[in-house]
């Protein structure tokens, strides 16, 4: 099989399993008692269910908060994050979209809700929810990304967790609703107006300035999500959806959007969602994300049981566009191996990656780096930190290395 | 605006509102009233839970029987179908997604859980779980359909019902797995095998013969929908996906699959899923589901309440590729528009379809007409019912006709 490997410590061709049958061997052989019948098929299963759920058996499958001693709490701010580790493909389940919400999450009335535009339009409009379902709509999947999320690799020395607990403020759903430009040319823009302040009717009174050309270019009213309507926690009955900026711009439970000649300086776009640089300087605005891969099979949590073959897989994303290539290193980034992208290949989406792998059952150590059709590379924890300093909060899109020890345990670590 | 008329009856451009803002005027005047504060924005909101669930508002959005008088039942065979005129998008939420069992959802314990590959391979083998987690998957999104929906379409008279009732054994989803040829690869296919049977393990053990051809092309041994595990009422832990093909071959609860010179002639492929036609003869094995388009948007159960405009939309499949058009009539297909398709449009998918639509408040009958990129064109059902008889109860892809009375109520015609 020596032909067969694309870089160092036992990575794959990607096009392995596209040829050939590669002999996995995971599989026992099979005898007659394989074929007892088991107790569950010995009576009439259950019933079928109006709304259905995941298996009893799939608890552990859940949203979290960063650290396991973090407790959900009652209400007021926080975030709980997608369980990156168990999940597969690019859609997130909507019960499992993770959610970051300044204070709590309110119990909206879509009768009594109504989104007025106003500012500097020639006619100021509020529309109902019944107003909205007579205008056209668009679907697009698209993944939204907390400014936050991967945070804990600005800290000088790794913080143990899994993918979940890191990277977890992301997740990817079709959306569906009403393209904002539609309603703002109903209103009728102003030429001097440039940016457009968006409001949630929670308790926070979320607010962000969002550059009209962006709401003009791919904005959209999001009244759905993979199917359904918007869940509560993600903005119920309507939330902004600004395809690749920062997650808290993507207003949730909005209530109005104000067009204006500047940004209006909230409180949530000075105290916070500002990136603080080293020698004083602080970066406002940085609003798309930029390319991310995160490898989420094998990732802690996992225990590797045996060495021989197993697929490494994970997710990849850019706020500017399409993700062009994902590259895979088990040699802590000496060497590379280009993964197989999981299509279709969407703008601002997530896109699933895989390479195949073979462990030799040595030391290891997992990186992926994601490039978009913009050019842009993944950078290096050492390069991002360089450019930028570690007193930043925000927009850390650093390269994560996840070490497999020979024991087969999976740990976040520096490298 | 009658220079943007695509078809009679009302029927406009489908780039309309590509182009301009068109004046749809559903919303009213802001005033400053509209502003005010609302009762949910005073106080901190409800905490973020492990697992989300969908507003309190929207409980009428479930699966429901086809007649409303069908109560669910409690046990046994039966079928729950998805809400199609409250969905949007391609992607149906996992909670949504139709269901169809021959005898309940067993309650199956993940651990205990064996897939045996055994008849005509060389090496019989017998999987866990954690063995197939092993394995490179591959992620796709495809629609399932039962191949008794649409079945009221062969009734005489017209069957009152809502597109869920009458349409509403469809679904589609992102499915992650193993491609089923990668296993078989591994037990190594006997020269003279030409079919699979595969068998579930609920207490029905449905089963049902497919062609290895079909198998070694793009089936898949689906663990994942929507990203999370499969769920107990589609298949948990696994069920076969074999795209295109009516939804009963996609045996869910997979414990087994035997290769075989023929087609075994399981019960459920003689007493059920074969197609009766005129003249004593009865169509056997006919799998892939033929190209069919459903308006959901207006159908029964909506009520216009102005004339004006309204955008039509709907979901359009096809077992044999991708949705290459779909036209919309709002003269009972006296005259045609093309729709607009929402992407990616994906082989073996669900396509949503828009166009918009200016209603003159006098009657009208909508119909959508889907063709696929082998050049098929869904037939109407005066010609499906020509060719087949009604006597059969399965892959009815007719058009349908929702009529649109002068008050605005939307029902089932034929037309």
């Amino acid at each position: 099989m020596t032909d067969e490997y694309a870089a160092g410590n036992g990575l794959l061709n990607r096009r392995l399993f596209l040829a050939s049958g590669a002999g996995i061997l995971a599989a026992t052989s099979a005898s007659a008692e394989s074929l007892t019948v088991p107790e569950w098929t010995k009576h009439p299963g259950a019933w079928l269910a109006p709304y259905g759920q995941p298996s009893k058996f799939e608890a552990n499958v859940s949203r979290g908060p960063l650290a396991e001693h973090n407790a959900l709490y009652e209400s007021g701010p926080g975030s709980v994050r997608s369980p990156l580790q168990f999940l597969e493909g690019m859609i997130t389940p909507n019960g499992l979209h993770f959610e970051r919400s300044h204070n709590g999450v309110p119990d909206i009335d879509p009768e009594q809700h109504r989104l007025v535009i106003h500012g500097l339009v020639k006619r100021p409009l509020v529309f109902t929810l019944n107003d909205l379902s007579r205008y056209p709509m668009t679907s697009r999947i698209h993944f939204v990304e907390c400014a936050g999320n991967s945070g804990a690799l600005y800290n000088k020395t790794p913080t143990a967790g899994t993918a979940q607990q890191l990277h977890g403020l992301l997740s990817c759903a079709e959306w569906t609703g009403i393209p904002v430009s539609t309603l703002l040319d109903e209103a009728g823009v102003d030429p001097s107006a440039q940016w457009v302040l968006a409001e949630g009717a929670d308790a926070a009174g979320m607010s962000r300035s969002v550059p009209l050309a962006k709401i003009m270019d791919d904005a959209m009213i999001a009244l759905y999500q993979n199917g359904e309507r918007v869940r509560p926690s993600n903005g119920y009955p309507m939330r902004l959806l600004v395809p690749g900026f920062q997650g808290n711009m993507n207003v949730k439970w909005l209530r109005r959007l104000k067009l204006t000649t500047t940004p209006m300086m909230t409180k949530d776009e000075t105290s916070k969602y500002s990136l603080l640089l080293n020698e004083g300087k602080v970066a406002q605005f940085k609003f798309p994300l930029d390319a991310k891969a995160v490898i989420t099979k094998p990732s802690p949590g996992f225990q590797l049981k045996a060495q021989g073959f197993y697929e490494i897989s994970g997710v990849a994303w850019s706020g500017h566009g399409k993700i062009a290539r994902v590259d895979v290193s088990a040699d802590g980034g000496k060497s590379w191996a280009e993964a197989a992208l999981s299509g279709p290949v969407l703008p601002k989406a997530v896109t699933r990656f895989r390479v195949p792998w073979h462990w030799t059952g040595q030391e290891a150590v997992l990186q992926a780096r994601a490039t978009d059709d913009t050019g842009y590379v993944q950078p290096t924890r050492t390069v991002l930190i360089g450019n930028r300093g570690n007193r930043a909060a925000y927009h850390n899109n650093a390269i994560t290395s996840w070490n497999i020890a020979t024991t087969g345990e999976v740990k976040h670590v520096y490298a």
